[in-house]
Order: C-alpha cells, then sequence, then structure tokens
C-alpha cells in the first residue's frame, strides 16, 4: 500500500491539461508545483469533426498513464486559441487560424467522457494565469503576458485578477492595430500585431523571399524538403540577409507599438513575453517603447518568459487552483 | 434667517472645480445636481509662474461669488491633462500641450490658500467620473470615454471603477498609435490618434490645407481675420471640398482604429465620445469598429455624450462623492 500521508497526497495532485493552438493539440499531465509529468502532441485537426473525438481520445489515454504514473487528476483545464466563455466553458468564437472553431462547448462533452470538472479560458489569458502561478507574475498586481505562436495572444491581470471584458473579448492583444492600411490578418482585418509579428507572418514573409531566391544567403544551411519557417528568416538576418532584417525589424517595431498601446490603456508593471520568438522580441520592445510611449511607461520591464508551456501551464493551474478551493 | 432644513442644506452643497486644458483655464461652481452654477474662463497661459497664481485667484473669486449664491463649497476638484497621481494632487508629467506642468504638487497651494480638500486626476479620468455619475455611464460596470478637444483624453472604468494604472498612466488613449509612421504628436512620438483626430490636428491640416489656398470653396464665409480651425475644415467638407473631406476620413479612422484597440485590451460594454467633435466622429468611428474588429465587439454601442462639460462636471464629482464619504 502507498503511503497516505498529507504530503503525498497533494504531491500527486494533478491536472489535465489541454492546449488548442493553431497548428498543434498538446495534453499534458501537470503535477501541482507545475511540473509536466508526461506530454502529447498532435497536429490540431482543420474539422471539427476530427477535432473534438481527437481531444477526447488524447485526454483518455492521458488518464490511463496518470493512473499509472500514480498521479491522481482532479480535473482538466484547457486553453484554446478564440473568445471563451469561461463560465460556461464555451468557445464563442476563433479566427481562421483555428476553423470550424466557433460556439463550442468543450466543457460538457470532456466532463461527460472523464466525468471530471472542466475548466476553460483562452490561450493568452492561460499564459497569463501561468506567470501569475509558476512565473514572472508571481504576486505581481498588473501584468500583461504576450505570448507568440502561430498567432499572438495576450492576458492581462488587473488588480490579480484576469481581465476577461463585458464580451470575453478582452486581451485580444494579437489583434492590436497598428497601422491604418497593413497586412491581412487571420482575423479578416489588417495591420493586426498578428499580421507582423506572430510565427505565421514570418513564415509567410520567409516564404515570400525564398519564392523569389532572396532568402538563401551564404554560410545557411537549408535542404531542399525542409518546408520554409520564421527559423529560416532569422537565420538568414544573422548571416547578413538585410531584406530579411528589415521584415524582421518591421516585425518587432510592430510588437513594440502594439505593446505601448497596452500600457497607454492599461499601463501594467511588466510584460512579460512567451513562446519561441520571445527571447529575439525582448530587446527590440524594450527599444520601441523607450522611442514611442510616453515618459511615464517608458521605463516599464519588459521580460521573456521562463516557462516552457505557459498555456498549458496555465490550463493546469484553473484546475490545481480552482479544484482545491473550499468556494468557487 | 433661511431654511435650514435637511434637504435644503443637501441642496447648497457643491463643489468647485477647475479644468486645466490645452487651451483653457476654467473654474465652476457645481451643485450637487450636477449644474453648473456659475463658469469662468481664461486661456491657459503658457508658463508656471503665470499659471499658478490665475488658477488661484480664479478660485478665490468663485469662492467669493459661491458665497452671495449661497452655495456651501465642500471641496476643489481639479481636472487637468497629464498623468496625475491622484493619491498625492500631483501633476506628475504633461505633454508639450500644456509646457511646465510636470512635478506639479497642486493639492498643497490649493488646499492651503482656501482652506479646503482638494481632489485632483486626469482630465479624461475626471470625464469618466462625470459619465459615470451624471451620463451615460451610470450604473454601467464597464465603459471608456474618450473625449477630443485641444487634445484627445480618455478614462477607463472597470468594474465600477477608475483605471490608473502602475504608474497612473492608464487611460492615455490620446497616445495609442494607429501608424508605424503617422503624423508627430505632442508627446514626441508619432502616429498617435491625438495627432489625426484631435482639435490640434484638424487645426494643422486645415491651415495647411489654408495656406496652399485650398480650403476655402464656394458658399463658405471666412472672413481674412478669422483663425482657421477645425470647424473650417468640416464646413469645407460639407460644401464639397473633396481634401477637407478625406483628412476627416483619416482622422475618423485613425480614431476608429484607436477605439478598436481599446476594444480588443479592456472590452468595455459601452464606449461614449464627448468633446465638441464627438457627435462628427460617432458614425465613422461605429462603422470602422464594424469594418475592423474582432467579431465579438463589432456590435458594441458607441454614443455622443449629452454632458456639456464632462471634466468640469468629473472634477467637481470628486468632490462632492468623496468629500461626503465617511471612509476613505
Ligand atoms: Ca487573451
Ligand atoms: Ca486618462
Ligand atoms: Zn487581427
Ligand atoms: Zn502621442
Amino acid at each position: 500500500c502507498i503511503s497516505q500521508d498529507i504530503d503525498h497526497i497533494l504531491e500527486t495532485q494533478s491536472a489535465l491539461a489541454v492546449d488548442l493552438g493553431g497548428t498543434n493539440l498538446r495534453v499534458a499531465i501537470v503535477c501541482m508545483k507545475g511540473n509536466v509529468v508526461k506530454k502529447y502532441i498532435q497536429p490540431n485537426p482543420k474539422t471539427f469533426q476530427e477535432r473534438m473525438p481527437l481531444i477526447l481520445k488524447m485526454c483518455k489515454d492521458a488518464m490511463q498513464d496518470a493512473n499509472c504514473l500514480n498521479c491522481r487528476i482532479l480535473g482538466v483545464g484547457v486553453s484554446t486559441g478564440g473568445r471563451v466563455n469561461p463560465q460556461e466553458g464555451v468557445v464563442l468564437h476563433s479566427t481562421k487560424l483555428i476553423q470550424e472553431w466557433s460556439s463550442v462547448d468543450l466543457r460538457t462533452p470532456i466532463s461527460d467522457a472523464l466525468q471530471l470538472p472542466v475548466w476553460v479560458d483562452n490561450d493568452g489569458n492561460c499564459a497569463a494565469l501561468a506567470e501569475k502561478k509558476f512565473g514572472h507574475g508571481k504576486g505581481v498586481e498588473n501584468f500583461v503576458t504576450v505570448i507568440t505562436g502561430t498567432g499572438i495572444g495576450g492576458g492581462i491581470i488587473h488588480h490579480h485578477e484576469l481581465v476577461h471584458g463585458s464580451t470575453f473579448c478582452a486581451a485580444e492583444l494579437g489583434h492590436i492595430i497598428v497601422s491604418l492600411e497593413g497586412p491581412e490578418c487571420s482575423c479578416g482585418s489588417h495591420g493586426c500585431i498578428e499580421a507582423y509579428a506572430s510565427g505565421m507572418a514570418l513564415q509567410r514573409e520567409a516564404k515570400r523571399l525564398h519564392d523569389e531566391d532572396l532568402l538563401k544567403v551564404e554560410g545557411m544551411d537549408m535542404k531542399l524538403s525542409e518546408p520554409i519557417t520564421a527559423a529560416h528568416l532569422i537565420n538568414a538576418a544573422k548571416l547578413g540577409n538585410s531584406q530579411a532584417d528589415a521584415i524582421l525589424n518591421k516585425a518587432a517595431t510592430a510588437l513594440g507599438v502594439g505593446i505601448t498601446n497596452i500600457l497607454h490603456i492599461v499601463n501594467p508593471s511588466l510584460v512579460i513575453l512567451s513562446g519561441v520568438l520571445a527571447s529575439y522580441y525582448q530587446a527590440p520592445v524594450q527599444h520601441i517603447i523607450s522611442e514611442r510611449a510616453l515618459f511615464s511607461v517608458q521605463s516599464i520591464k519588459v521580460v521573456t518568459s521562463h516557462l516552457e508551456e505557459p498555456a498549458l501551464l496555465g490550463a493546469a493551474s484553473m484546475v490545481l487552483d480552482y479544484a482545491t478551493r473550499r468556494t468557487y
């Protein structure tokens, strides 16, 4: 018989975390301390018909593994792109980054399949919850996080709480507009920071350069079969490709101006960048703020998240915090 | 002897309100119900040396009149451009719209001169307080107000309270940037909505057209000695001046995009426009939102304030609400 002392019980208390992004569908077992015990990744299917059963299957498989790993799953936390009503556990509306993903009740089917409580929130909001519980946002009253992945998401903590807004559309930071014209965005508008600075936007520009035979420079290792990504653009810029460099500069400027807008609207004391491009963007964003923001916010701290999986950890944090609360 | 019943005492309870704008310095006696009993206007002096004594003189004159008018002044509320620390009653920093107006303690000299409690806040924040107490914001949990005067100010009410931010720089809505380039702004940056859509920006464009002899059109009444203002631009556009029309369209687009950014960051349930250009901007802003915003916020209500003096009334509301509170 395994030890039943209270420390051990607390240690084994865990969450099932689901992250639905523009590219991948991820499920993880996350323990109370914020460690990812096991992780499962699949490409996010393009249709609702395929996506929903895959989510349920991945969750069920993870539940079996959790049992073997001696992790007691308290509930399921779901992070997803799109506007989410967290009270109902429903995705209200998504951009075309995740297709067929509007008016989707996630709580009912997952809760029915696993017989567990389910919490759902927007991916950027989850990233903010992760920073608040495990990252640079610990104990910080007002902060903002901007997460750059396929798209750009964000979350705002005001007086230690998430800002959801009157129609659950607050902190849609990827769709801050920084140009009256500007490139087309996944949301149908144009000039949004997601259309300049997301992984998808940089990939679009990398492909464009590649098609015009302007991407590859001397010393750059690139296989013919390789899919062109943002990484190629960054690599090319480092090796002296001035056009790649100009594109990245514009992306960083757009992101910096977008974040300046956040400072002039909610004036947080800290900005946390996360996602694969975070460390790349940190210095230029700080520079743009010093150039474009009002004096009173020019010295704001912009830091890079040290969390490997903010959206997943935030999804888990809803379970770990709310499932163990006595009152709601 | 005048009646001393409680209704009469409540009726005579009044506030002295001061509004320090980019053009004028205004003082008013405002009664409990929000009526402006008497108002005093002077051009706002360009230097601190002249401005401070004028404020004190206007306040003292108003106090004498208040006495004759049987208005019992409970305190002084000050609305000013710039970032304000309302706890200290200090203007921290202003743009060049109000020169020599940084690190200015307003509470101490006014309180010393009048022997009354003094409250100070940013003009846009005061406008929001006015809407909350007397205007369209009554009982609304989350709303935003944008006030267009010489510059552009704003205030954000979240969970029935003003958002001040970590360095009192929240709701600096005039400095939301909507262009990576764009016209120079009073803040030193460029592409801010204030640089496109404020009275000052429209006046700049009207003067430019006038200098190029492109402003006046047939049927337009314009005296030689008249100073050129935004009103001329609007008048010219109405009479078929296509260049004036294009400038106004761009101004409205910039304002609409800036407000769309507010919706994607704090997602209020209501946007209130005030200032002389409010009714002009209301319809195009609503249209730009329907074109550029995410689906979930496209149907937000944009209304025009019915308050004649939002900043003054908001300054008064701080006195009327806080001076009669038992606890702080
Ligand atoms: Ca968000
Ligand atoms: Ca303000
Ligand atoms: Zn967008
Ligand atoms: Zn500005």
